[in-house]
C-alpha cells in the first residue's frame, strides 16, 4: 500500500452500492481499500466468490482475492464507507463510531439524527460543525449522505435559496431502478410501466431537504422553513433520477435570474478542488428537451446535476427539470466526496 | 350494410389513431364503416396495401379490400371520425362540416374554437348546446375530443369541481409513446430515458381543462377559473398516461371526501348507457402502489380512469395519481363516445 | 355452483401462473373454481389477502373472499391444475394422483416421467394412452404441459414432421420475462440487456421435443429421433417467446410446401372444438417482419402460434420465426386445454 | 493544429455515426479533425446548429463553431472517415478516392468491391495488399469496415479458423437499436418487442464473413469456404449486438481447445499497439450467464469482443455467445482503427 494513501474499509461491500464503492475507490488518489466487510453470509469468502457483480464493468482485479471480513470494528482502516441495508446500518455504524472510525454512510438510519451532519460538500460543508457534539459520545464520527433524489434537488436549490429564499417546492420524481438496489425492482413490475410509489420516499424528501438547507446555530441544526409536496415515481430507466420541480421564493426571481444563479454556482469554497468535486456542480441546459437521464446522468463523471427547462410556474415562481446520477452523486461518489471533505477539514488525518 | 346502422367514415384512416378507429368501429353496435379516407398518397389503394398496421391485432378482414378515398366531402356517410394530422385537419374538417357532415375529431386545431364543443360526455355533455352557433355557419357540425392527457385529468376533476370547486392544479404527466403517433418517438430517444418535454402540451393542458370544466352561458363558453401548472414528460411506456396530480379547492375536502366523490361519480345522466360508456368512469384504487399504466390502462376496456394514492398535499389540498388509456379513452374510443352522444341527443339521426 | 360444471382446484393459486389459472377458469364454460390451494404461508387467508395480483386486470371478484386451502388432497374437486414450483410439485402432485385427482400440471418435475403424457392436444392427443400405466399405480392421473418455449416449437414442427420427417433442429429462443415467474428476473438484469442463459432450459428443449413428437408403442413412449441444438436467451419483452428456427428434414420440402403444411394444420381431430382450442393452431404470416411478440402473442386469445419468415436455410432445409404466448398457450391455457381433452376423452367425468 | 497530427475529415458528420467519429477523433493521438462535411441541407451551417446531438455526452466544444462543408473533395485533409448513408456513399466516396484521399468508410456500398479491403486489423491486415489494384484506378484509396454484427463474429472466428478450419456457422443475432441510426427504429416497433428482420442483413453476413476470412492470392481476394445460416433480429437494447453462434470445424476442437485459442488471440502483429487496438481483442467469460450487452459492450472501451457460454453443439461442434459494441468496434472506432493501420503501414503518410 502506498505510504501516502489513507486505508479505508467498505461495509456492505458485496451489494450494488458496495460494488460502486469498490470500483471508485480502486483508483482513488487519496484512499486505498484496506478492508471489505459484509454480513456473515459473505464473511470469510474471497470477494470474487462472495459477490455477484451487477454493475457495469468488471471488479477491479486487485480485490478479487481479498477475504471479506465480518462487520466488526477491527478493520485496518481509519475511515469506513457504509453501504449497509438500513436495519444493519442502524446497529453497526454506531459500533464503528464508538471504536473510533470515521463513518461515511450512504444508509438512511442516521440521516435524521441531530448530531449527524447530512452532508453535500458544495451545499452545507459548514454542517461539519455538528461533529463536535458527537465527540462527547464517541471518538469516531458519522456523516451521512442524503437520499439520492433529494441530493439532485438540494444542489440546485441551495444557490436559489441563498439568492431568493426558497419557501415552497413541488416535485415529482421519476426515479431509476438502480435506486432500489439489487435485485430490487422486479422486471415484471417496471417494464412498460410506472410505479407511482416508493415506500417512505416522499417523507424523506421533506425532512432531508429541510436539514440540508438549514443552518447550524449554537451547535444545533435548525431546519430550513420550506414546504415541500412530493410525488415519487419509479420509471423504467436504468440510472439517473429525473425531477420535475416547481419552486416558490420569498423574493422575486425571473427565469434569467434563476438561470444565472444556477450557472454561476460553484459550491462552498472548501469543497472546490476536492478530487471528486466537479468544477461546476450544476450544468444548465438550454435545449428545450433536456436534461434527460440517459444523455445527462454521466455529466462530469456523474457528479454534476443537470438543470433545464427553466420557465415560469403559474402556481409558484419557477418550473425546471433536473437530472442527477443516483448511484454516483446520489450514493457512492457522494459519500466519497464527503470523505474527501473530512480529510480536507482535518476530521480525518492523512497520517 | 345492416339497415339500422349509421354509415360512418374515417378521415386519416391509415395512421395509428385511424387504425384504432377501424378496429373499434368494425364491431360497433350503432356504426358501420362506410368509407375510409386518407391523403392523396394513400387514396385509390386497397386499405390493406395503403396501411402498415402498427397497433396490436390484425386489421378487421372486412376492410382489407376497401379502396381508400381522398379527403373530399363526398363520402357515403353522415358522420366522420377525424384522425387527421393537425395541419390537414385544420383545412379538411371545416370542408366536411360545410358539406353537412357531423365531424368527431381527435385532432387539435378546432378544440379551442369557441363554437366547437370540447367534449367528454360524462363531464360536459351540456356543451353540445354550442353546436347551435355552428348551425349559422354550416349545416354540419364539429365536436372535438380533448388532449389525451387532459382527458384523464378532467374526468376525476369534474366531480371534485362540483363538490369542492377546483382552483389550483399542479400536474406532472408521464406520457406513453403511443401518444406521439407512428413512427413518433425514436427508440434512441426513449429507451432507458425520460424526455421532459412535449411540444405545446403544457399550454394545451391549461386551456383545455378550463374549457372542459367551464360553463355555457347564453350560448357562449365561459372557461373555469383554474390555475394549472404542468410538467409534461414522455416515458418508455407503450400505452397509458400516468399523472401525478395535486389539487387545491375553494371548499374544504378531506381524503375521505375526495375518495367518496370519485367513487360515486357516474357522469352526466345522458352519457350513461351509451355503448362505449363505462359503468364507472372512475375506478379508485386502494393499493399503495396503484394505479400503474401497464396494470390499469385497460380498465373497463380502456374507458375508465384509474385514480389512487389519494392523500393530503402539503401545498394544495389533495395529491393523487391517475392513469388513463391515451389511445382509447384519450383518442379513438373517446371520439366514438362523443359520436354516440350525438346520436343519443338527436344531433345525428339514425335514419 | 352450476350443476353442470366440473369443480376444479388450483394448486399454487397465489403465484403468477396460478393467477392466470384463476383468471381463465373464472369464466370457463366447463370448469368452475371450487378450491384455491397454496403453501402454508398463504393457507387460511382470504385469497385477496394472500395474493399480490401481478398479472394485468383485476382478480375475479368472486374469488377474493375464498379462503386459501393447504396443499393437501382433500379439496372439493375432481381435477386440479398445478402451478406449483418444481420442488413442491415433485412432492405434492403424486399425493393428489394417489388420492384420485386428475392433475393437469404446468410444473416441470413429472414431464420426463415415462407414464406421464407430456401433452399438447393438437400434437399428441394419442399419448393419453400412457395414462393406462398410471392406473396401476394410483386411481388418479397426471398429465403435464411442456416447457413454454418448446410448446411454441412443437406445434409447428408436428405437421412438418408428419409431412417431411424432422431430423435436425437449430433454435435460438428470445424469451419473455414473464416466463420466469414473479418476482423472477430483476429489472437491473434485463432492462437494456439480453441474458444469454436460462438454467436447464436448453436441456429441456431437446428432451421434451423428442417426447412430444415421439410415439407410444406397446404402451410405452418412444421419443422421436431429432437432434436439437438450442441457444436460450432472455430478452426485455413482457409476454411472448420468439424463436429463430432452422429445421432439417429427411424428405425434400420447399418453402411453399412448408408454408402450405403449416397453413393447413388443424391438429388431432379430437382436439378440435375444445373450448380453448383455436380454430387454427398455427397462423402463418407473410409480412417480412412478422411474427413479433408484442403484435402476435395474443393471436387467437394467446392460443395460436404465429409462424413467419419461412425461407430456405443454407445449412438445414428451412428457416422460420415463431412467436407463442408463454403464459397462455405455454402455461395456464395450455394446461386448461389438456384438461378439456381429459373431459372430452372420458378421463375426467362430468358427473 | 498540432504539427504532428494528421488532418482528417468526416463525411456525414451530422448523423449518429458521424457524431461518434467527432467524439472519438476530438481526442485522438494521431488524428485531428480538420473538416466536417455533410449533405447540402447542413453545409454552410455551424456544426452546433446543423447537428442534433443524439449520442451520450456533449459535442466536443471545439467543433461547435466549425462550419460544415459540402461533400466535395476539396477538404483540408489527407484522410476522410465516411459515415454517409449508402446511396450517398456510393457516389461520393469514389470522388474522394479519385481526388487522392484515403477513405475509411463505415458505409456498405463498397464492401463487396473486389479491390476494396474489407478490413479488421487483427483479422486480415494483409488484405491491405488489395489497395495496389486501386492505385491503377485512382491516387487515393478506399478501405471498408464490415457490417457491425459480422465484425463481432469474424473476430472470434478468425483464430478458430486458423486453428480448426471453420466450415459451417449458424448464427442468430439480437441487435441493438443504435445499429439502425437515428431516428432509426420507432419506439412503437421495439418497446416490449423483438423484430425478427433487418433488411439485407442476413445476406451481408454471409458475404462479408467469407471475404474477411478469405485470402488474397495473386492480388485478388478469394473468399473463405464457409456456409453460414443467419437469423437477424432487432431487440430493445440500446448498444451492443449479441450473437448466439454455433460453429462447425474441419478439424476436431474441444471446448477447452476453443477457449484456449480465443483467450490467446492477439491479432495480426501489425495491429498490436495501434492507439485504438485493445490489448486483448477477445475477452472470454466463464460465468454461465455472460456475455451480456449492457454489462460487456464497453469492454476495452468498446473495442473487445466478449465471448462466453462456450459449450458443445449437438449439430455442429461448438456453441457460444458473443457481444460486441456495434457503434464503437462495429462502426466508428473500427474505422478509426483501420485508419491507424493505414498510417502504421505507410499507406497514409504523417507528413
Amino acid at each position: 500500500m502506498a505510504d501516502d494513501k489513507i486505508p479505508v474499509g467498505i461495509l456492505g461491500a458485496t451489494g450494488a452500492v458496495g460494488q460502486r464503492f469498490v470500483q471508485l475507490l480502486a483508483r482513488h488518489p487519496w484512499f486505498e481499500i484496506a478492508a471489505l466487510a459484509a454480513s456473515e453470509r459473505s464473511a470469510g469468502q474471497r470477494y470474487a466468490d462472495a459477490c455477484k457483480w451487477v454493475i457495469p464493468g468488471d471488479p477491479p482485479p486487485a480485490v478479487g482475492d481479498t477475504v471479506v471480513q465480518p462487520l466488526t470494528p477491527n478493520l485496518p482502516a481509519k475511515l469506513v464507507f457504509s453501504a449497509l441495508p438500513s436495519d444493519v446500518a442502524r446497529e453497526v455504524e454506531p459500533q464503528f463510531a464508538r471504536a473510533g472510525y470515521a463513518v461515511c454512510t450512504n444508509a438512511a438510519p442516521h440521516r435524521a439524527v441531530d448530531d449527524v451532519p447530512l452532508l453535500i460538500p458544495e451545499v452545507n460543508a459548514d454542517h461539519l460543525s455538528l461533529i463536535a457534539a458527537q465527540r462527547a459520545v464517541w471518538p469516531g464520527l458519522i456523516v451521512a449522505s442524503p437520499n439520492c433524489t433529494i441530493t439532485g434537488v438540494a444542489l440546485p436549490l441551495k444557490p436559489l435559496d441563498v439568492a431568493f429564499d426558497v419557501r415552497k417546492v413541488f416535485l415529482t420524481s421519476m426515479q431509476a431502478i438502480s435506486g432500489a438496489g439489487y435485485p430490487g425492482v422486479a422486471s415484471l413490475d417496471i417494464l412498460d410501466n410506472v410505479i407511482p410509489y416508493i415506500p417512505g420516499e416522499e417523507e424523506k424528501f421533506a425532512q432531508e431537504l429541510g436539514k440540508l438547507l438549514g443552518r447550524v446555530v449554537d451547535g444545533r441544526g435548525v431546519p430550513a422553513d420550506i414546504v415541500l409536496s412530493a410525488h415519487a415515481n419509479r420509471v423504467p430507466v436504468f440510472d439517473g433520477h429525473t425531477v420535475s420541480l416547481s419552486v416558490g421564493f420569498a423574493r422575486p426571481a425571473s427565469v434569467a435570474d434563476v438561470s444565472a444563479v444556477l450557472r454561476d454556482f460553484r459550491g462552498d469554497e472548501i469543497a472546490r478542488g476536492l478530487p471528486s468535486a466537479p468544477e461546476h456542480p450544476l450544468i444548465t441546459r438550454s435545449e428545450p428537451d433536456r436534461p434527460q437521464p440517459r444523455r445527462d446522468r454521466d455529466a462530469a463523471g456523474g457528479m454534476a446535476i443537470s438543470v433545464g427547462r427553466i420557465r415560469p410556474c403559474p402556481l409558484l415562481d419557477i418550473r425546471m427539470t433536473t437530472v442527477s446520477h443516483n448511484t454516483l452523486r446520489g450514493a457512492a461518489s457522494g459519500a466519497i466526496l464527503n470523505a474527501e471533505l473530512l480529510v480536507a477539514t482535518g476530521h480525518v488525518m492523512r497520517k
